[in-house]
């Protein structure tokens, strides 16, 4: 019988059970040295014979009779009777007992004289320096480094037995297209496999990706079978939830038995726990960031059984920049940007969409709010895991307010010099907010205000008396993006997208209405709002709607067609102590830079001529 | 003309002049996106559509125009006239903006009954949720993580274009031979430029390695320029110190130009940086060690400048255990083993030879002593680069005093467990000062005292009043290593080598000496120290003298024959407070496995009956 999804099991629960439940004994293989870099020993290695195998001369000069060097000195030079020269790295012959460098050696002919003794065993690399014959060079289940190879190598060591675990994925979905296909509306590429098998062979797992099995039970079935034959563990791609097309449950019971159906974790919550024949079969949930946050938290753990190292990079306690709230009852996984404004570390949730795979490209963090627990205020201090290094982390530039695509290309640029630009979209009053509460480096903004200037008015009665400086990106023009070449004077006529309240972009239509006399409510859409240039770009191209407000670069990105409206200021704003930050500085210098200005001007819709203009407030 | 290595340069001048006497512009490929993962991107990439490219149900349920719904309530419940059945996944027809989940509708043939009204964009997916059509998904200079493909994927990318820096490798040497050859006395394996293949494939690059070049000036000329044509960097390794074999700046000189020969710093001060047809030409110099530091102190930058980027684990303050001491004018780097003693990190600096290999292998930290300074005191607090993570290095337990191979088999033991042990042989008295100092978790010993207890009241006389644990290890054999079977009776006819002062196995010599009657004097060879009892053992089967004492493993290692002289108690000492340290509780735990027991037997010359018993102080 299929446990059916109602009660779901704690991931606490859950860990415990792949723990005990399963005999999780690696596989063992040998390798080529040369590969065996990122792979866990199986068993100690030995060294095959010494190293050094003989005495060896560590400088090139003499080997002497140290017996013989006794009483030299400036005053009483002794000429050797047994002495041979030698460079480094050559054998000291057995008879010999230390080494003089040449440097020290008067020579004339064939006789040494000297002037200094020499101690037993002076400048000779003794055998077994490095490693006795024999001599434990490294134990088992360890993570062979770079570093490892040569001395083992030096050692007589050509191959290794390093431990094997073979990870079975299977994708299943008759939605899915494979990797390099165009899919149609609906289908998906198939890349939650592709994702597996490289976060798991970074883990030093062996996976093997099986085709593509549409939604049938009797295909699943059989590859099923043929992976659990061929693996240590097998992961099924989708269809672990209880839908109606969902198989996976109901072909792991006919196989096997499933153990766990639904586990409490946001996301990821339809996976499963299944045993087939001793080995375990994860199933895995079909949303791209379900899938990743089941590998993470189960599998990685699994793996980890198996004898290979999970890494991680540790955790920061961090300032939460907005209130994240959810379920009891489920631990919660939230992707993040984290940086360091000031002496604080702020931490800002980000989309947390199941499908939206930015997320996890973009966060640099990760936020667990446990089974127990509501959620968390705005302005708590939690607890966040890095994802990224914390030197990368600390290299994080916090950007948050208006969007505009040029973002992107100063993240572009500012990457070159190892700042992650980290962007979050709330709209220029959004980032005079997180400005206000210090949570940014920098809040684009481009707020028109009643007596024709941009932004100063705005962070005036925001943020008064603050030092702040504002730097100019571009002049940049808005207008009406359309399929057909609408301009602002036929709006009225056609079906509209609007931006979402807060937006300059709203603003400004706000101003253009008001301006010709007109309503809001004249606008057939205005209350229908979306949060980027390139949603309303979107929105239009897939003929949703007939017209929106948006630049330029959004409509040329798409092929659409756009009338100018009105060219607005596009600003920074930065709090002045945070100027002579390494990363606001840098941000500065790149809006400036000649490559900078190529793009805008490649781009097109912006006007370069105040770009780099700086405004000081108070 | 050869600058010759009297004037040696400054690392960070070397540095300075390889950032800007270099354009240090890489090269391009075009990898297949499952091999971009550790790659850096060359350009940014961009969504080549949008995901999801339409509006899609994100649960299963009907789609829905959401005006109809309004109004609907328990009360007035509403039957719609227009709705289509979906399922997660489905494309939401352009007709309708909202979902409603299955559970809430009431079905009955084709109607579809609610009592609950849908906002607009309920449970629908938007086009462009995840990624927006021509929208940049990562930046260019943006190092390739494993989830990042599962992304790109998705967002219709087969192939990125990522840096590439080509570096050749030209080993040299007549001494050589090749890897998987068995090295005559005098020869040694080429693993150098196989360690610099593995290091810096690690960091991004694309390694090639030459055949290995006899010291040959006319060879290594044509290999260089062959190497120079092919790659970005070309390292060549060995050969590059000022003897008479040496011919890398030579070659350098006559193909292009010899910028630096001899960098300040130790181990590695050979290093050549030239400049051939304008690519960067290193002399690495032939001590693992020092190519080891060349790769990481001077290569690494290269390779970053050429925009790789080099992973760092972060520093440690931490107090060294032991003075260092070093000559004005090198930066030195010291391989050290670190662990946390309490609340304290402690630092023990490892073997300095340049040819030791074990400490790079041994070590999880590395001492920079800047040029300017002549060392540091013990007991001073210095600031330590982690070579493993900070997590590796909180699980390391430090082991300090006297060696037997049976610490090894503890570490292979232990390290299953991910406890790192890091053993520093000192001795047994050695071990006393180290526990004196709270420097270590756990000393190993075995002093015989004048009332004929072992340990005990050398611990009594050292650490008076001090709470203390030992928990005995084994009863082991101490005999009379020989090729030929000589028995303690006869040992003053033939030659002997001894182990240094503080080692319980001299005290146990002496011990028999006396109780014998026997004079110090009478051993020929007494006086000659050696540190381990591997080394005894080697000396005597190297032929170096007939004679030493040591444990029975380290003779059957070795075939030699072994005569039993005494058995002693090897113990283990350890300040009470850290018996709750897990690691040293997964220590006591180790000694008393059945697994350890095996290890004990197999060896021989064990005797395990007193095996874990535990005796307190006071």
């Amino acid at each position: 019988m299929v446990k059916r999804y109602l009660s779901v099991t704690s991931l606490r629960e859950t860990l415990t059970l792949l723990r005990t439940g399963f005999t999780c004994t690696p596989s063992r293989e040998r390798v080529p040295l040369l590969k065996s870099v990122g792979r866990v020993t199986a068993e100690p290695i030995f060294a095959r014979y010494s190293v050094p195998e003989v005495h060896l001369a560590a400088m090139d000069g003499i080997a002497v009779v140290s017996r013989e060097t006794r009483g030299a000195s400036e005053q009483h030079p002794v000429t050797l009777q047994q002495a041979v020269r030698v460079n480094t790295g050559n054998v000291v012959p057995p008879e010999y007992d230390a080494v003089i460098m040449i440097e020290d050696v008067h020579i004339d002919g064939e006789q040494f004289t000297i002037r200094k003794a020499a101690p037993t065993w002076q400048h000779i690399r003794p055998a077994g320096e490095d490693i006795g014959e024999s001599e434990m060079a490294l134990p088992s289940g360890h993570l062979i480094r770079p570093h490892d190879t040569g001395a083992l190598a030096a050692y007589g060591i050509t191959d290794v037995s390093v431990l094997m675990v073979r990870i079975g994925l299977i994708p299943t979905g008759s939605e899915l297209v494979s990797h390099g296909s165009r899919p149609a509306p609906g289908q998906v590429v198939e890349s939650n496999t592709l994702m597996a098998e490289a976060m798991l062979g970074a883990l030093g797992a062996t996976c093997t990706r099986y085709p593509m099995v549409k939604d049938d039970p009797v295909h699943i079935r059989k590859m099923v079978q043929h992976a659990v034959f061929e693996n240590d563990i097998v992961i099924i791609s989708a269809g672990s939830s209880a839908g109606t097309k969902d198989y996976t449950a109901d072909v792991v019971t006919e196989l096997g038995e499933v153990l766990i159906h639904g586990v409490a974790i946001k996301p990821g919550k339809p996976a499963i726990i299944g045993r087939i024949g001793k080995k375990p079969v994860i199933g895995m949930p079909g949303y791209p960031l379900s899938a990743l946050t089941v590998l993470r938290e189960i599998v990685a753990p699994l793996v980890h059984a198996f004898g290979l190292p999970v890494p991680s990079y540790g955790t920061v306690d961090a300032w939460l920049t907005v209130s994240v709230s959810k379920d009891i009852g489920s631990d919660e996984f939230v992707l993040c940007s984290l940086g360091r404004v000031g002496d604080r570390w702020v931490l800002t949730p980000m989309s947390r969409g199941a499908g939206v795979q930015m997320s996890a490209v973009r966060s640099n963090a990760n936020l667990k709010i446990p089974a127990g627990v509501e959620g968390y205020e705005a302005e708590t201090l939690v607890t966040a895991g890095l994802t990224v290094s914390r030197a990368e982390a600390e290299q994080a530039l916090l950007i948050t307010g208006s969007h505009d695509p040029l973002i992107d290309y100063l993240a572009d640029l500012l990457q070159q010099k190892e700042i992650g630009l980290h962007s979050t979209h709330v709209g220029s009053m959004g980032g005079i907010f997180s400005l206000k509460k210090n949570e940014c480096h920098a809040a684009p903004m481009h707020m028109l205000a009643e007596n024709g200037d941009y932004n100063i008015p705005y962070l005036e009665k925001y943020l008064p008396k603050e030092e702040m400086s504002l730097v100019c990106i571009a002049e940049r023009q808005q207008g009406i993006v359309s399929r057909t070449g609408i301009g602002f004077d036929d709006i009225t006529r056609h079906s509209f997208i609007n931006r979402q309240r807060g937006s300059g972009t709203r603003m400004l239509l706000d101003h253009e209405l008001r301006i010709r006399g007109m309503a809001n409510e004249a606008l057939k859409g205005y209350e229908r709002e979306v949060t980027t240039h390139l949603a309303v770009a979107l929105a239009v191209k897939a003929g949703e709607v007939e017209a929106g407000m948006c630049v330029y670069s959004a409509a040329k990105a798409l092929g659409l067609r756009f009338i100018p409206v009105a060219s607005e200021r596009y600003e920074i704003a930065i709090r002045r102590e945070h100027l002579d930050d390494p990363r606001v500085s840098q941000l500065c210098d790149t809006i400036v830079s000649p490559a900078f200005k190529e793009i805008l001007e490649n781009l097109g819709g912006y006007d370069t001529k105040e770009t780099g203009v700086r405004r000081e407030l108070p």
